[in-house]
């Protein structure tokens, strides 16, 4: 095999895509980790800048960070859209696109200018947020639990859906008992209490003064303490699953013994070949 | 098979109901959507009249998109009873009354006149919120989930009768503890907060202020807090059941014995060939 | 066998006996429905009591009501006492000291005279809401759930023994974090603190002001969103046990199947007897 | 066997040994009990030190009650010092250091004088509450659910880093969409509002006011009241399992395959004889 210049860049390629990609070597689990402290440190610095008074005093510091955090994303983000095998696949992959509004909002805040803009600018800054779902590179245990949660997606739109139906019924009925009085001042708002009462948040910043919506008020609560359990035996019957391990149906043809593991390829009582 | 007119009219009908009543065809499909759509919007502007702002600004428009909505509904009402095979079967099933309760509040809005019942009559007319449980039409999933409460009922109602019998205990306590100051006015009312704790909910617009009151309501926290799991527990056990070894109904035609497994050749009662 | 007084008087006792303690006769179901509603009314007439409104006004008749099922109750659990083979083992058990506690109130209340006592009378006079747990005597089904419950004592013991320790330590370390300001006024305070938040119920009436406190309360808020899962699981695990058929370890001494139900009395497989 | 007095002393460390260790002779049983008893009663001074109208009356005799119960611990730490086969072992493992921190606090409040101190004393005089995890040595039931706990604590952090992952994007949006308003003040608080509301906790001190931030509340909130099924279907999962298959750790000496079930004789994978 020569080594021709193509082969080299070909290896060299490999050698950073293992860094930045995977978690395999010292180098790759370095990178990780690196990467992972630049990502908290960078959303620390854009939530300092919020608390006014730490932005008084360390306003220019915060801004130097948050550029300084910017343009590393920046690299890493070229780094990837040139090692990887498929660089427009990675680009609109999930974690492409937000690796990439990771870095867009501090640019943008250059081009627009304006002072009756800031608002919005900032708004789309703190967009950077998003860059803490870069953490989820950093966990494979997830793949169970969101499996869990794709398998049941169905049961739990349904149970959603029941429970929007609820709130909107409980929310209008609330409005008419209490007379548009207290806070239930339009339906959309009483569906607001109805949420904040069925999913046991509970604000008080409404809360039913009459005797009759006081007492619908405790049947709400009651049915959403009780409810509860739908979504949880949802997920919890799907996360159950994977313990409860699949057999094929086959019977051995020596002593007729039956629930062989999936991957047995002898019987597990005489030996005989399945 | 003569074209005779009973046959063609028969033929139309039946085209109609699997439009209407199903959703395997294109056409059912699509109108099923629309259907979905045409509750939600209208379901939007119910909720938007009930908003003082929009009201004074939109008033006309929404009255006329709910009379656009209701004679909508009216018809598709009318054609449900056309072309279904038993109409009287249909009207008294939990859907078709709900379908009438859907068109007949505004009607009812025109018939009451006096503006001393105005109130009453906008009671009436948010019932038309109920169109929103034509939802769960389109929801198969569903059978799963009642299924699960439906077989644990029972247990359910259980549960709900002690949670009731220890509010309305724990609240006359809370009543005689807080000497009836500070919210806790009355036994229902002390009731009312007694709900209010145990499901967690907390408006925080009664609360103890005595030591001893808010040691019970301690008490009664964590309470609610643990006995949760019961609802939970049982809505669990039912929905993780379908996961489990399932039995074939076969009746031993010696012995009677049921439940026999899937796999099982003979009655495990009496040896019976099954 | 003659027909003298004795067993003429053994008769009328077990025949009245079937009426008041079981349910299977037609007699038996109409004096429980009735017992029901007189509990649920004799409730109602205390809860109404204690409504300032109410009991100026109707005052009088409440306490007449009173007296009505105070008297009702007293033939009832004198009734119960003559009819019952042994009456000191039903006295002294759990629903009979209910029964007795449920008319004693009443009674106490003429006996102990002079105004400044009025407020302990009435104390013990709510007492009369035990009678509520007579109810548990109408359902079957609950055995199912308390003996889940009681399997599960010990774990939830364990689970509500390092609750306790956690909002202890949590409550002090909030106490000295808030440095005894904002509602953090004493220890015993800050734990209720602690136990209103850990339990999500969040009334709002203490809450932390300052940065570090406000962390420490998300700390503890995440940890009781988080930890709710231990006795749902612990219930949800000793629920499910029943559906988990149980099979005795036998193998067929024709076949080898093995997995054979408790109840087997013959192979499924090859209708061998085991 | 000669009586030597090594011997002698030896036999005597064993037995006091078997008095504050172990809990299986009568006298053992009785110090695990006693030494419960004081824990709860010196925990009681403690918070009754910080109650200011309890402290200004019996303060002197609170103090007292502290040395004395301080004085008690010092004699039962270094008594297990002594008994313990390896002291170091002992004083370095967790439960050793807590005995040590229970006691350390009363002394350091002498060590270091003067009034502007006085708070920080105190915090690390409120250390002795540490004092309650004593309590874990008097339950052994807590192994299964630590068990169940540690099995999933994987899934439950990939959980946690979801949540907060979350709360802060959420944080986020609802400090942009409230401008800084109505508690909103800054993104740290915002995400405290965020934690409050997701866990359902909702004390209430802060709510959106906006519409769009109640509509952004309402998706949080029902957010968090579906996806608490998630820790909880994990924890469910891990304690269900004890009741299920059990597997016998043997490694097929031929082919490494592992998890045989119990009654199993051969692999299941190569045929070998287990």
């Amino acid at each position: 095999m020569p080594d021709n210049p193509s082969a080299q860049q070909s290896r060299w390629k490999q050698a950073v895509y293992q860094v930045i990609f995977e978690a395999d070597t010292h180098a790759g689990q370095a990178f990780d980790i690196t990467l992972l402290w630049a990502i908290l440190l960078s959303v620390l610095v854009v939530m300092l800048e919020s608390v006014q008074s730490v932005n008084q005093q360390y306003g220019p510091y915060l801004r130097a960070l948050e550029w300084f955090f910017t343009i590393l994303f920046t690299i890493e983000y070229i780094t990837r859209l040139v090692v990887v095998r498929r660089p427009l696949k990675y680009a609109f992959s999930f974690l492409g696109i937000i690796d990439f509004l990771a870095i867009v909002p501090t640019f943008l805040s250059l081009l627009i200018v304006g002072s009756q803009y800031l608002l919005i600018i900032r708004t789309i800054r703190l967009l950077r947020v998003f860059r803490i779902l870069k953490l989820s590179r950093f966990v494979g245990e997830a793949a169970v639990i969101t499996g869990a949660l794709k398998a049941s997606r169905h049961k739990i739109l349904v149970f959603l859906t029941s429970v929007v139906a609820m709130v909107v019924i409980t929310g209008t009925l609330m409005y008419v008992i209490e007379g548009g009085q207290n806070g239930f001042s339009s339906i959309p708002q009483s569906i607001y209490w109805a949420i904040v009462t069925l999913t046991t948040v509970g604000y008080g910043d409404i809360s039913p003064t009459t005797t009759l919506g006081k007492a619908l008020a405790s049947v709400i609560m009651i049915m959403g303490y009780a409810i509860i359990a739908v979504p949880t035996g949802i997920v919890t019957a799907e996360l159950s699953r994977p313990y409860q391990k699949s057999y094929k149906h086959v019977i051995c043809h020596v002593c007729q013994a039956t629930e062989h593991e999936e991957d047995a390829a002898f019987c597990r009582k005489c030996g005989e070949k399945l």
